[in-house]
């Protein structure tokens, strides 16, 4: 992954969540901060959404083109559970 | 993708439907309404994660073992695709 | 519930899942099955978005205004029921 | 809302976040990134049904039995919006 774009993605969304504790302190309406955290929730998912493209154009890659069909397995096995866990979490 | 079985859980997931459109013909409470279509929504992302895996271990790898880079990058493309859908059915 | 609205939109929900199915049975390429399973999910989730705006303005209003504390938390507790549930089909 | 539980809560999610940012320093490796980010990502959601539980036990129960109808759609309208982006994050 590109850990840069990543990290300063991920610090803009702490950043962001502290907004949203800063919220509830001063007690804003209930509402409001449900809808903080939804873009915050939205945001990381953008994130991980990212990492997964870039882990298929580099990990994935390699695994498919190498000769160990077992890492192939795990691999491919982890796309499919991060897809799942996606609307679980 | 393994036709049959997909095409097995999706009848399934048809009957289930039908009986969602039963439960509001006959006025059944709002709610268990709202529980029987969450189900039917679980079974589908079910049956779509199933392909997905397949699909992984057929056309993905048989493009990326490819020689066709556009064809490579429209696959791993998809694949980031459908993981972002996941989350805004 | 308008059960007429919802009636017809859960129908034509139907037919889209039997298209969904046709494509299956003519071996559709995974990822366009996938992105239509997904636009059905999309339909579902709108209908029971739709149920639960009736059920807030209908039910849960007179369960409120009633007398019935042991009611009234029960119907509460179903709208957070079904938030939870939203994210876990 | 409850706002001590929930900012407890929030603070454990930013320790949590914190981590993850310290994952993606330290080059850990994409899948595990992803997990930890849907792990944060469920933490969230389960802050933002806590407070719509609140919610719906404080304002929604004062604006139904107030006598303001213009306010009460308001609070119902807001509960729909909020289920409605909670599968659009």
């Amino acid at each position: 992954m590109e850990p840069s774009n990543t990290l300063q993605r991920l610090r803009t969304v702490e950043g962001h969540l502290r907004g949203v504790i800063r919220m509830v302190e001063e007690d804003a309406y209930c509402i409001d901060v449900i809808r903080q955290i939804q873009a915050v929730e939205g945001a990381l998912f953008k994130v991980s959404s990212m990492i997964l493209e870039d882990h298929l154009n580099s990990c994935v890659i390699t695994a498919i083109k190498g000769d160990d069909k077992k890492e192939r397995e795990r691999v491919l096995r982890e796309i499919t559970e991060v897809f799942e866990m996606s609307v679980k979490v």
